[in-house]
């Protein structure tokens, strides 16, 4: 059966959150102890794929909830250039589902080296990365079958807040509490608006998605899914550099998918709606109801969850629409031409 | 005449260069001295748009020739989520050609005020982001008057560079002596590598740009430039990153553009290349003549460059092909539809 393991894994969603609540906090502290005591001074994240849009989200989580300063690492500075930064106070993060990109075993082996204090998230407790990290908090996903991920993408950014609350020295988590049931319904939630996106990307070749602040690494995630399973060119911005040039290219024939949350990231995307409008883009919103409304197509989030949370949610609805868009057009998402699960990078 | 801007500010390069060669060395000095002094332990770059990628060219020489480790800024964490990070020991860098985007002058004055150094480095001393960074320099290229920039990006590079060789302490520039002349022969160069890319791209809407390394900003501007001149959906992915997924949507009606400079970043190139050969993309290829022999498309480097160097170079030939492919189109690239000069992002 076409799209099986994508459509199975894309439920199996609240069940994979509900067992990360229940046993990623202690696993979380237990890896937050000895980084407060080291007491970094800057975090830097490594990641690929759709890991990387989990490190990008991390990375807002760490600046705006912890106050430390964050990058995102380049590790071919490491691997093809041979660079040995000094990293004595810097907090090293690799997050990989697989745990098993041989560039980012490498460049986590480099940091550690270099005087980072070494930290992997991954899906596989034994894989190469999560022992090169002095430091292992497993995502608890269980085994993806599907090439597009899904369940471990919003179970490294359940697990990315967990890890950050604890480094917060935190353990109030009623913001997430409702993340099950809040994914829970908006995989049960009808078909109607997902079908209506479809139609508006039925004869589409590319298109934009955007977002800003939180929202922004679920347009760069939208993008990824869509290009994996339908081939099309999906291009993220977020909605200040969207206003910087790429503005150009959009029309009535290049559909745009935002990412609207309720908050001070989705705020700042007023301009840009109405920028947008005024270029006559098709648009589709996940977000808000008001700003759902206003586009006229798209998915309201469940109410009372901070935005600081939201992208928990609002990827699901661009994994469905991505999915049943495939399937639309004569796609298998579950056998993409042209990829495999583990990308062998060096 | 469509494009007179764009024309003469392509051509005006090698002489911007050559004025930055002259007059930079000793301003890059004046301000490195203060930063030396302070002893950063961390470089936050913070730029939108074109200026991205030559912040992201910038993050790539601090890294490998520093050895400082260093990440781009989220602006929106401080501008829209109220973050304010403890940035004592950071040096924070503003690239923007005009000096007068709202949120970088907003989040340049916060890491101002949360301990960092900053460092603003524009085309205009007068302007709002000149004055609130404590320390300037200016990178000369003289009024822009394209909406495309093309000569303030390579300036933006090259002062980059001797920006980091100032803070390194070192006086030798014996690497990038010459710039002024290798762009002029790319500025100069026979039209027919380009017209065979023109011909490529003709009825092409959507493209890829590829590039590892230091030449991955390169993709980005390219990606960019063929954004805003021909409305095409070019998407730039690192070598590594094309392959975790990207790559399902290359065949033969998606054309790849790459940059493969001498060096480890364009040996790390040689797998993906073999992998989009086998996917049948149509390729143009800047860099090393042997990657352009092989792709059997595409223009040639002056040889002798360093692969740090490189980019100022290999975006010119991604310029002139912008150039020609918006007027094969029809497009005044002087003019393209959507946008201004200066983004008001709030």
């Amino acid at each position: 059966m076409p799209a099986a393991f994508m459509t199975s894994e894309l439920a199996e969603q609240p069940d994979v959150l509900a067992r990360i609540l229940r046993d990623v906090p202690a696993a979380a502290e237990a890896v937050a102890a000895p980084v407060r005591e080291a007491r970094p001074r800057f975090v830097l994240l490594a990641a690929r794929g759709a890991s990387d849009h989990a490190a990008l989200y991390g990375k807002y989580l760490v600046e705006v909830l912890l106050g430390w300063p964050a990058g995102l690492a380049s590790p071919s500075t490491m691997t093809a250039y041979g660079a040995r930064p000094d990293l004595r106070d810097v907090l090293f993060i690799a997050v990989s589902q697989s745990g098993a990109s041989p560039d980012l075993v490498a460049s986590t082996a480099t940091a550690r080296e270099c005087g980072a204090l070494t930290l992997a998230v991954t899906n596989d407790a034994s894989s190469a990365l999560a022992g090169a990290a002095e430091l292992h908090v497993d995502m608890l996903a269980g085994v993806e079958r599907a090439v597009t991920a899904t369940k471990t993408y919003t179970a490294e950014l359940l697990t990315m807040r967990l890890l950050v609350a604890a480094l917060a020295g935190s353990s109030d988590l009623s913001d997430v509490a409702g993340v099950p049931d809040g994914v829970a319904s908006l995989v049960a939630a009808g078909d109607d608006a997902i079908a209506a996106g479809v139609s508006l990307l039925r004869s589409a070749s590319r298109l934009i998605t955007t977002g800003r602040g939180f929202s922004y690494p679920t347009a760069r995630e939208a993008a990824l899914k869509l290009m994996e399973t339908c081939y099309l060119s999906a291009q993220a911005f977020s909605g200040a550099d969207l206003l910087h040039g790429p503005l150009a290219l959009v029309d009535e024939d290049v559909p745009v998918l935002a990412s609207v949350a309720s908050g001070p990231g989705g705020d700042a995307m007023a301009p840009v709606l109405s920028r947008l409008r005024e270029r006559s883009a098709a648009l589709f919103v996940v977000g808000s109801e008001s700003a759902v409304a206003s586009a006229g197509c798209g998915v309201a989030l469940p109410d009372g969850f901070a935005e600081h949370v939201s992208p928990i949610l609002e990827i699901v609805p661009f994994q469905r629409l991505a999915l049943q868009l495939a399937l639309a057009r004569g796609i298998d998402p579950d056998s993409p031409r042209g990829l495999s699960k583990v990308t062998e990078t060096l």
